[in-house]
């Protein structure tokens, strides 16, 4: 079994607030969580699969914590672009902090890691249970957001001098890579300083994490934009519905959206390399199903097909790879097939990332977005550090460095894509 | 008083199975319309605007109608662009036909015009009830649409070849400039065959029709996309949120949208002459807004701004002109005017056009589909052709040629505009 | 002609601040409302129905006011049970005074009349712009509600002793009731107060006013649910879905619904007299669709099938009729019509009251809001009192006394419930 | 470790159709289950709780099946009340039998278990790729449902009679007792009938199973509702809202809503005991806050409070035992103890069941539900009988007697309760 250590700022000598807690009668009744306690990755035997050995900290409240409530002062960043949830996150961190734990002085980052940079960003907002009353009904998030690193150095000075011994950092990838570093930076200069991370990824495509936040808002959304597709492309004469959807390196909006839609016919993920030409490729099988049933709806994640550009790939200021827009590629390739063929189609492409991105939370993702913060601000109060919160058959956490040093992807043999091929009836693979 | 005249194929000597249904007691209790019935156009007095003094002819069941039932053979056709609410139309129509009248034969026309030109359309499907019976419950048209006209001589050779006495042609501008030319060429040869025209223009911008079905659905989903860009806009620093919505001549989707959702800072519309540079042109404006407020969303209307772009104009197989696009001119625009000045900005750009054409009417759009659709039987089996339905105060029959030689526009001294710029604080007007 | 003259407190001596506006250039712009301007009742000739001869006082801004804004102290409340749009109303009078006529003191009365009473009451609030921003977005009423009117004294004396100088009423007929007898006491003092209603009645029930605010909204969610009564109804044999709606004197939402949602088979409403006996009674036509169909869906407006209720009538405090229980009357009177003829059936019964009255506008009805609420705030402004808001061909100004002495119903011979009995196929009569 | 054998009609010696299925290349494309594979129950480790030490057959399709697809007829049933998704597992279970093993009779049995009665049901339906196209978008079933089961003997007689080889039961404890009946009896008569049940709990009270389909649909619904009486609840001085939610035995509904909505005061579930009177009762909790805050929203399942009502219990023709109504009893118990007390009130009670059962799914349950009929579908083909599709951890078969003996309930000292007092603040027990 391979345990994955979590970093603590050091022994917990504190009682929780929460054992003592007048609603409360007694420890059990709160369901304290164990230093000990792990949750398996693994939860299937015998199948052939070499088991992971893999076991997680489980996450939870703590009966003894590291942070005094009094002296404790912690701070919220959102970072990158925007996924449902993020509201309803800063809501319960803060909620838990105050009611829960008693801590009175949480701040606001504003407009992600620049407000960590007092050279070019605002200062922090201090936090009331006022202002975030109803802001779980709202989408995007109320302390502003931005793409990008900030200087390890500033940032980390920013916390000092404003005495912030907790950090909540909100984000990507990009986001918990910087969060490390912060940690790291903290570590070397010996300050007791926890930096949790709650990871947002609306591709839900982190390592070890089974379901991110907004993932299925999003589905929802793509669902939505799907029926849209499928109703213009049967209104018309050899209509095509060509939706992008978002999804950098891993399929899962598209292909969740596709079983959930039940009216895509080509599902296109990042996962199975695209083939266009030849009998058994996109375009080929496109026309014959037009030929058909004089209609077709195509969902495609951004990131699928890149294996069609040539050259090199460029990063954004995140350090994300730049894709080449495989959606526009799509329908300029498709028309110009159609056309050569004189075979006339009505193409319709819908590319809506930030009607997506931007609402509030469908129910399934506000209890997740809840359950995400109480459980990273659990696991803060405890000094725990360098760490991010994870769902994985239970809540638990994980070492930074493990969460984003890999994608998680859409198995092509798993029951997701089969899923996908038995409500499309596409070809598990592009020849 | 201008009297607006509807042809009418002949006497009225049947009496309408309406007086005679055993549901109904009398005539008095179908409340059939006279054929004297006129409504008013101008409702206004002593305001200092002269009166039109135009009468329409109003809309209803009448006691005595042209067509037999049980000779009748009817048939819809939907073109152009989709609208919310072409399934209702088309559902309501047969069921008064089928029901209410009692004709048998409703045939459905196949992908619009198209489908009345046998040399490259589908032949036609017999409407049944069980077909009809959810349809009101989703967006598109089940009959399919194209766009653009058929020769006239070979639709009308259809209707003769098919006994078709009636066509209800459900479409814009130039589906009922085509269906004029029909009810023309019927006349011509001496056909007792009815044309009578149901409007679809989702920008609301016929001539002497208040509102057209789906227009309310559109401005709904308007709204939702503006709630979007303004979740975006405030979640950045100096976030710019720019949404493009339909209107090619007229703003009505954006002015409406604008004082629903009350998120709006400038509002673009066709009928205001779009200035970009100086004091008080556009980018300056919005420059002030961004440093004061560090946000902002637009609404441009499609066809706003054409003053603009230089240079000749196309028409597309409808012949509704063709716009230059001012969605994206816009937008790069904004993005050259802050980087000139080196304050960074973060512009998103949504285009929701399919997304919003396609989805199924909201109650207000339902209920007006199926006002319209009946009104249009009425008219139809009581011998009116080469007219249009419409309401204005109450639901009327205007001439053919009168609701196409000219577009509604948005008063920028009425109300409308005024409760647009009460909402956005913009400037009445651009200079 | 009958021209319905509005009370005003004195001659209009200030310019108003639009004319000056500096987003405005000339007056031309802002298409001031002439004093003479009138909106005529009948838009209908040559029809046979004789004409009202009715002309209203044209609603919108004034070129010169009454109230100097430095000096004006306004109020609003809020009274009767919710109906969606309230705050959106508070909202747009508030932003109104603020923005467009720097009116700096508008109070919120708390908790309806009684807000108005020091003595039961709690104190009114100090609106500003932040406290409204978001309110249009939800339902209810920060202001809070109550049912009943205070004693006038109290009332006035509460006015007088704040001095406030504008009163607008929102509530229904009770509570414009109330106003009137506020605005006769201050009269009568010979105070310059202005009270000014914007009707709320989510029946639509009001006499002269064509669209009331919430109506739309209560229609929308009306249709939902019998959407689910319908559901209901088919799953199982024999299913009958009954489903109680608004409506004390009008059947108006009942018979929109009706005709949005397709799916009733029986509408019910106090405009028509209830039979349930006899053959063309509703229990055997139910029964005999029941034999045939095997399911059947019922919406019933709360206040139809009166005349089955011997006695006497209660009032509530507002003054309004209580009405017996149809809803629950009717599930049982079936339930043993069937179980007496040993016919199976599977009712179930939907009350949804609440679940309609407190959601947010619809667009329709967050545009209707707006525009009830601005000119309401002009014809307060312009001194007129003792009249409310209405919409009839365009918003117009109506004596409080005349929108409260009778009620708006459906019309029996007309379109509406020709509509109602197209869709639902059940006798224009019970007999 | 405690292996749950899963019965089974004899070897599977005919290769899955789609090891053949021309989209896929070979086997290990499709990611057959072995036979061996197990989920574990636990996957938690050192947590200091008892390990069950239960394994579950892993779900999933089998290289070899039982039933030649050829030979194969199908019938589905779907029982009991109403449950978002039921259209959907009926969809996808005909859809893989279909297209995925080319089964080609799949019967649709009438109403529940009567249609597998003659004596008193109606005849099956064929079902075709047609009828079910759209189906997944629409609440309630096609099939229609009853309650209650019938005469087993009769049922099996059915199935020989029609020669169904396989049985798919849509339904809840009493059903899938029923089904364990059926399979029992046809192993009686040694007849190669699989009877495999889809488990439709809206209540997601069965045991062993993590998550059933519709469920978080009902949640979702759930939540409006409770926002609706949060709105009715702050909109009147010491408003109550009080909404009564499903949950015969577990309150799982009112928990995750409670969490979801962040609106609700007290939950009340049937987990925990209900104490009304003194200190830590609920009235006096009740009346604490009211005299402080001025509202409150009470969420009760409808199985709560079940202790305080003395007596015997009757059941339903379902078996399922009849609960007093807590809903009713705790408006009247609360109006009661306000009014001795002279607090007036304004308690508004909502009791929104049907139009939370009868919608259809949103997108997570959409999802489920095709999982769960794709799964069911390969274990009936694969011969598995006499057990449930289930989800825990991954999808696996549980065996009828084990899923019906015994209800999941809230945990009350686990994370989920934790949840709801943590965004409540009510005690975590009543005294």
């Amino acid at each position: 079994m391979i345990d994955m250590k979590i970093s603590r700022l050091g022994e917990c000598e504190c009682w929780s607030p929460l054992k003592l807690n007048n609603t409360l009668e007694a420890s059990a009744d709160f369901g304290f969580v164990p230093e000990t306690a792990m949750v398996m990755h693994d939860s299937e035997v015998n199948s052939g699969v070499k088991s992971s050995g893999l076991l997680f900290e489980k996450a939870g409240p703590r009966e003894k914590i590291f942070f005094k409530p009094a002296e404790t002062r912690a701070a919220i960043v959102t970072c990158g672009g925007l996924c449902p949830g993020l509201n309803t996150v800063i809501r319960s961190v803060f909620l838990c902090l105050y009611h829960i734990y008693g801590v009175r002085t949480v701040y606001g980052i504003r407009y992600g890691y620049q407000g960590l940079n007092p050279e070019i960003g605002e200062p922090p907002i201090l936090l009331n249970p006022d202002m975030v009353d109803r802001i779980h009904q709202e989408g995007g998030t109320i302390l502003g957001s931005s793409r990008g690193n900030q200087p390890i150095s500033a940032m980390v000075d920013f916390l000092v001098k404003n005495n912030i011994n907790i950090l909540f950092t909100v984000g990507g990838d990009g986001t918990q890579r910087g969060a490390h570093l912060i940690a790291k930076e903290a570590e070397k200069r010996r300050l007791s300083i926890s930096v949790v991370g709650i990871p947002k990824t609306i591709d839900n495509d982190i390592m070890y994490i089974k379901k991110t936040f907004g993932f299925a808002t999003a589905v929802d959304r793509a669902h939505s934009v799907i029926r849209c597709a499928h109703t213009e492309a049967k209104s018309y004469s050899n209509g095509i519905g060509l939706v992008k959807l978002m999804g950098r390196d891993s399929g899962f909006i598209a292909a969740f959206a596709t079983i959930v839609s039940q009216d895509v016919n080509f599902t296109i993920i990042p996962e199975i390399p695209l083939v266009l030409e030849g009998e058994k490729g996109l375009l080929e099988t496109l026309m014959r199903r037009i030929l058909n049933r004089k209609h077709a709806v195509i969902a495609v994640a951004e990131g699928a097909g890149q294996n069609l550009f040539a050259g090199r790939k460029q990063k954004d200021v995140s350090g994300n790879v730049l894709h080449n827009d495989i959606g526009t590629f799509l329908k300029e390739r498709i028309a110009e097939y159609f056309r050569e063929r004189k075979i006339p189609i009505n193409l319709k492409y819908i590319d809506p990332s930030y009607i997506i991105r931007s609402v509030p939370t469908n129910s399934e993702d506000c209890f997740l977005c809840d359950q995400y913060a109480r459980n990273a601000t659990h696991a803060a109060m405890a000094g725990k550090t360098d760490m991010i919160v994870g769902y994985w058959n239970d809540f638990m956490h994980l070492p930074m460095t493990h969460a984003t040093h890999q994608r998680q992807q859409v198995d092509p043999n798993g029951f997701l894509w089969h899923g996908v091929i038995s409500s499309t009836g596409q070809p598990s693979r592009w020849k």
